[in-house]
């Protein structure tokens, strides 16, 4: 490379986009790029001459290590939608003018299928205007929804902690005995797509019957089904733990949380904020069965979990961000890296690269094969898929009793 | 010894107090007891014959190791509270029967202040009819407010995890920009006692810039004062995240959960049920405010967070367990095992045994001048106090990606 690389992150944060960050920093230095900036907060930042120069953060290896193992976004992050380049061509001269101005030769942006939407509009602007810069993305988002490629990075150590954590909350429910049992509903991320609900199941083994029953996005809810079914469950068992999708919708498409409470709010990209599922189900629960009840939210926790990730995940991420920088290097534009899996066990992986226009916007969901017939579980190949990828830890760098971070000062 | 031992679990669970029950059942082995007996769900379960051969679920060593990594009541727990002696002493007959039929030298019961009631009305009627066997508490809780002792096994594991899930929070909230900021506000277990909430402190350090604030249980919580501080805090920060406990109250005495939902429930022993204080001030600041606002309850997360547990709580754990036995071996009943803290840096520490009368049913609660005059945050006394309880940590045993616990089937 000669001349400078910029680096962005964009979307939800996730325990492994960090590592994605180091890994195109490590790439870009070591193909020779003078400077590689960080834009903060993404895009929008970037439109606010927002900017970090990374090696003054990044001063040795013990630093890159301590990177790969920070939780959110080191850069900031945004869920900013570029305008369509004929609506408004305001914004992208200015945003060509910064590049322009930084020597950007490569931009590569970690997201989801959002940030995808950047990376293909940024593209198309600069083949249409002759601009040489190249634009590649680089997938990340917990929710695993990002098509063409096999998963994403994020999703294996969220989906290990919720598989830790969900284990641990079966666990605890035995401890006490309620004259009419325990329910406790575990409410887990995922709008739309129920990878990560459905990656409960991994507690599951020989030492734990996992949770009870497992409900995804991408099937309606049907609360009478659901009722009757917890009633059955605890004429055998004196504690059920039950898995949702914050996203469970009826079949006449209202969220199950909007039962409870009225939320309108609605984020920059027309989707709804939503929280309560859990709550919402375990007062009724309570309600019509007269039982002790436990609604558990994973929240943000989920996501930021860098103490409990994947190892296969952490390095695929670094891995992911190198590839994005070779792939400009060599003249890819417009494209997003992806992961191949070449074989389940012993699993093993492997980076190419994509056409964005067929990734931006679109939703990976569970495929109906692989949640049981009945829609209260996933089946074997949904836990065989995601097994691979929660495999093997990262030893947080503990000082005095606690994970350290790489900081940047706000 | 010449006899058996019989061990119960009694309270809320922790990451800890499987070890000492694997520490109750190593020591009495190697001190000669025939058998091992563990009650199923504490006294109650005791009541009604239910207990098991220990020797037959611990079958060698990594046995062992594994009891001593997994989370909740390996024997099931109770909440139940003995009757006064002289109001209902065939509850005593039976309990004493059955304890003569099993040939119960030392009688070891794992729990916090409602537990070491049952030990000092045990070992009373004891005495008072003259039945041979010794009984001893060992210390529990993850509230950490038992008297007497310097601190509970259970506590250093979950103040770990509650340090490590804040600091991870703190780092979420600064990823993305919201026009009138973020507010995050973590509820954490603690009906009366400040100790987990206060140990959100942990989060400090050069890495990361703690929480915000630490309101406690022990001091009034003042609606206005609350919102002034935070409107103060978002003039100078993006993000803020604020750590409650759930049981804070106003100065009439009302808990702040009451405030939005009416809670009635009462447990066994006169504690009110307690939830949603941290969703009630989110909306509240949300309401006040128009910042975007979280809320987070670490839930029964904090107390079965066996994959990140303390190495110093997790053999304290282990000793007190064979302490309690060593105590009846050599005749003492009617005491509680402490621990002693000899020296916070090195930290050292040991065990001795105090009259169980002088601790049960009292609660130990964090010391006003370890709380700032405002009483908004904790002192570097506290902080210094509870550090040396989260240093080292307990490698879960890993198969297929997630920790392997004991089990025992239900």
């Amino acid at each position: 490379m000669k001349g400078n690389v910029i680096v962005g992150q964009s979307g939800g944060p996730t325990a492994a986009i960090n590592s994605s960050l180091a890994g195109v920093y490590r790439t870009a230095k070591d193909r020779g790029a003078k400077k590689v900036y960080g834009m903060l907060y993404g895009i929008q930042g970037l439109l606010d001459e927002r900017y970090l120069d990374l090696s003054q953060y990044i001063t040795n290896d013990l630093d890159a290590e301590l990177l790969k193992r920070t939780p959110a976004a080191f850069l900031g992050s945004c869920r900013y939608k570029l305008p369509e380049i004929h609506e408004n061509q305001d914004v992208y001269k200015k945003i060509f003018s910064i590049l322009d101005k930084l020597e950007i030769e490569a931009f590569i942006y970690i997201g989801g299928n959002d940030s995808m939407d950047t990376i293909k509009k940024l593209s198309d602007y600069a083949i249409v205007t002759g601009y040489p810069a190249r634009f590649i993305g680089c997938p990340k988002t917990i929710d695993n929804d990002l098509a063409l490629t096999d998963h994403t990075p994020g999703y294996g150590s969220a989906a290990k902690y919720i598989g830790t954590s969900v284990k641990e909350i079966i666990r605890d429910g035995y401890c006490l005995e309620y004259e009419n049992g325990l329910v406790t509903i575990v409410e887990i991320m995922g709008r739309n797509a129920g990878w990560l609900t459905g990656s409960s199941a991994l507690a599951k083994g020989e030492d734990c019957e996992g949770p009870d029953l497992i409900y995804l996005p991408e099937l309606p809810f049907d609360l009478d089904q659901f009722l009757s079914r917890v009633k059955k469950l605890l004429e055998k068992k004196s504690s059920v733990v039950i898995a949702i999708s914050e996203g469970i919708k009826l079949k006449d498409g209202r969220y199950v949380c909007e039962l409870g409470t009225s939320v309108d709010f609605v984020d920059a990209f027309g989707h709804k904020q939503l929280s309560g599922t859990a709550s919402y189900l375990s007062n009724f629960i309570a309600g019509e069965i007269g039982c002790k009840t436990r609604a558990i939210e994973l929240s943000t926790l989920q996501r930021a979990a860098s103490h409990s990730a994947s190892r296969v995940d952490i390095l695929e991420a670094y891995q992911v961000g190198g590839a994005a920088v070779k792939a400009a290097d060599e003249g890819d534009t417009g494209k997003m890296v992806v992961i191949d899996r070449f074989s389940d066990d012993p699993y093993q992986s492997g980076t190419e690269v994509k056409d964005v226009h067929k990734i931006a916007n679109d939703e990976k969901l569970v495929p109906r094969e692989w949640v049981t017939k009945d829609g209260t579980y996933v089946t074997d190949e949904f836990i065989n898929y995601v097994r691979p990828l929660i495999q093997g830890d990262v030893s947080p760098v503990m000082v005095d009793g606690i994970p350290r971070h790489l900081f940047r000062p706000i």
